[in-house]
């Protein structure tokens, strides 16, 4: 098989994207590919900013719901033990943004995490479904416990 | 992260099963995981026999059908470059008996084939869909192209 060579590892800002971003890292050093990180903005209100839906990472803007964002994006990426390729924090529908910049990127591996069916999956929609749908590369699902989505409920409300 | 301990390869006896068997392969490899084997029997009435609805392998039965089933598996079984842990053939609903051998075999990665949304996934249903929803474990969808399912009309034609 061709070996993976660009890996885009989907980031939700929860507590579990630790988990999902080793075997993203462990896969990433195995095949000696390229790592990048993409968080979409879904839950604030389009940025009015001059650069479009995709957000400059190392420019100050005015809006303090963005600088938050970009803040937890450097953090995930700092806490990786490989440096990521590229960063992208993009405002837009996950399912939507991830399958656009992955087929602009040549990416060949998407990792996301997966609440499967039950659970918040119900709610929210389920990104890993999505993405598995209108993928044009593999899509790795990493299998999230359903307790860890119950427990952010908790944590938002 | 915990590494893969077993990984389950999901085959359709479709010209692709080499593509994805390939990755499994590697991936067992690199993580010195066992590789098991299944096809799910959703294509022909349920056999007459006394074993229910796993078919042994390598036993004569009287139902032709199944010996070519099962020779077919013994094939796919014969091209990997490692040998596999289990073969299971198994009569039933693909997205169900994964799922259940999965969780009764510990598995921790499921790689099956996905068409995506296009093509013969909305005519035959998307296996890797369902199983990506209802798995307790990780799920690598390996991506087809849908030029191979189209051909795969005019090959059963």
């Amino acid at each position: 098989m061709a070996d993976y060579q660009h890996i885009l590892l989907a980031v939700d800002f929860s507590d579990e994207d630790t988990y999902v971003a080793r075997k993203a890292e462990r896969l990433a050093t195995f095949f000696n590919a390229k790592l990048s990180v993409i968080h979409i903005l879904d839950n604030i209100p389009m940025p009015d900013t001059a650069y479009g839906t995709e957000i400059p990472l190392y420019s100050d803007s005015p809006y303090e719901l963005l600088e938050i964002e970009k803040n937890k994006l450097i953090h995930t990426a700092n806490q990786l033990t490989i440096d990521p390729t590229n960063l992208w924090l993009i405002w837009g529908k996950p399912e939507i943004e991830i399958i656009r910049i992955a087929n602009r990127e040549d990416i060949d591996l998407i990792v996301v995490g997966s609440h499967g069916r039950h659970g918040l999956a119900l709610l929210l929609g389920s990104t890993a479904s999505s993405v598995l749908h209108h993928a044009q590369c593999d899509v790795l699902a990493v299998r999230l416990q359903d307790e860890w989505a119950e427990s952010t409920i908790f944590a938002y409300s």
